[in-house]
């Protein structure tokens, strides 16, 4: 029987080229979506169409408003999205407990699925320092998680795949595409208008510029005006 | 100044006990609850009547739609609530990783109040063993949320206070009796009618009424019709 799978798909490049990845391993893929509450809420419908097109057996869609809380530039639309590249510190994007959240809902998916398996496009080389992204977070909620759930006691023991951790952007799209990613699907942005344009200016515009323009092949994405420049890779937070 | 605290209030006995054990302790507190499409869904109101009797600073209920999952008698209303009492295996009110988000949602709200103290009224004595009520799970969870957030790595660590892990229901009420607990507010049955009358034959029901019998304390407890006849513990699963 082919295993199942549970990918988290937020729609940007990460999480596409993830559910690729699952799906060359032979996994049957079900894509989930969490709808948070968050300001770029296009990347919902490219999550859709990417679902669609890598040939996922079922895309669910999680509703629920973290905006009640607030606490960051994503959900709470009085703090600007930073626009100076990443700095030393976690930014305002960052959103309380978001990957924790996220995977606990594919956990409660999983389980009623009977499947060990959860895919998460979590990447620590080209990012903006969330600490939720780190190898270090992933290992402590596979051990929590194996603790926490029935399917945990019974086994097989839950496993976080995070294929993409260790690569940089560019090797992240250079794989995409080898699986048939079709990046123009993709919205990477964190503040994109209604046609899905994104601003150039954002952390998540400029690692992805910057992956794209290290292949030397162009980045399907089109901008509200000017492509952004790229910038020097963050690296992880210690 | 004084420490604030998250509390989790289902509605139910425990987690009004745990709410005025913080209360005792000195904390701001404030009760978050999780409409997560339960069938008992008359608790939320006690959980709000519950916040106001104790002085809770503030009762925030997020909303979120589990059944879109199912996996569990208490959000799938074709599965019956067991009503033969606890047995050697996880019963089918277990709702897939609830816990987890629990504490997780519980958490992102800490984060944002600045503050390391969530409380949560698990407990590991006179439980339907659940594996999320058992304290190495809480020490995992504790663990992983120091790893998964900003808070906890800039510290100081989240602490996941469980007063009641080790008590048995007596031992709970009449803590909760001596703090003022109006345990009239209370609902624990997993399948009261809408004027929130219990059945009397579901776990919770069961629990409850032998928490009270324990003491020689007549449980406000209204039933839609007779008592429940009350059963032996079931200790935690190992």
């Amino acid at each position: 029987m082919t295993p199942k799978a549970i990918i988290l798909l937020s729609g940007g490049l990460d999480s596409a080229t993830t559910l690729a990845v699952a799906q060359s391993q032979g996994y049957d893929c079900y894509a989930l979506s969490i709808d948070y509450g968050q300001r770029h809420r296009i990347e919902l419908q490219a999550a859709q169409k990417i679902a669609g097109s890598l040939g996922a057996i079922e895309h669910k869609v999680i509703q629920f408003d973290l905006t009640t809380l607030g606490g960051s530039a994503l959900t709470d639309p009085t703090i600007d999205i930073p626009i100076s590249g990443p700095g030393n510190t976690i930014p305002t994007t960052y959103v309380p407990a978001r990957n924790t959240l996220f995977l606990t809902l594919a956990l409660a998916w999983a389980e009623v699925l009977i499947t060990p398996h959860i895919f998460i496009g979590v990447n620590a080389i080209d990012y903006s320092g969330y600490p939720d992204c780190r190898p270090e977070f992933i290992t402590a909620f596979e051990n929590m998680a194996n603790l926490a759930t029935r399917s945990g006691l019974q086994g097989p023991p839950f496993k976080i795949h995070t294929p993409l951790i260790q690569l940089t952007k560019a090797q992240i799209i250079q794989w995409g595409l080898e699986l048939g990613v079709d990046y123009r699907l993709t919205v990477s942005c964190y503040q994109p208008n209604s046609q899905g344009n994104a601003c150039g200016l954002c952390d998540a515009c400029r690692f992805r510029a910057q992956g794209f323009q290290a292949l030397g092949i162009p980045d399907p994405t089109t901008y509200k005006e000017e492509p952004p420049e790229p910038f020097s890779p963050l690296t992880a937070l210690s």
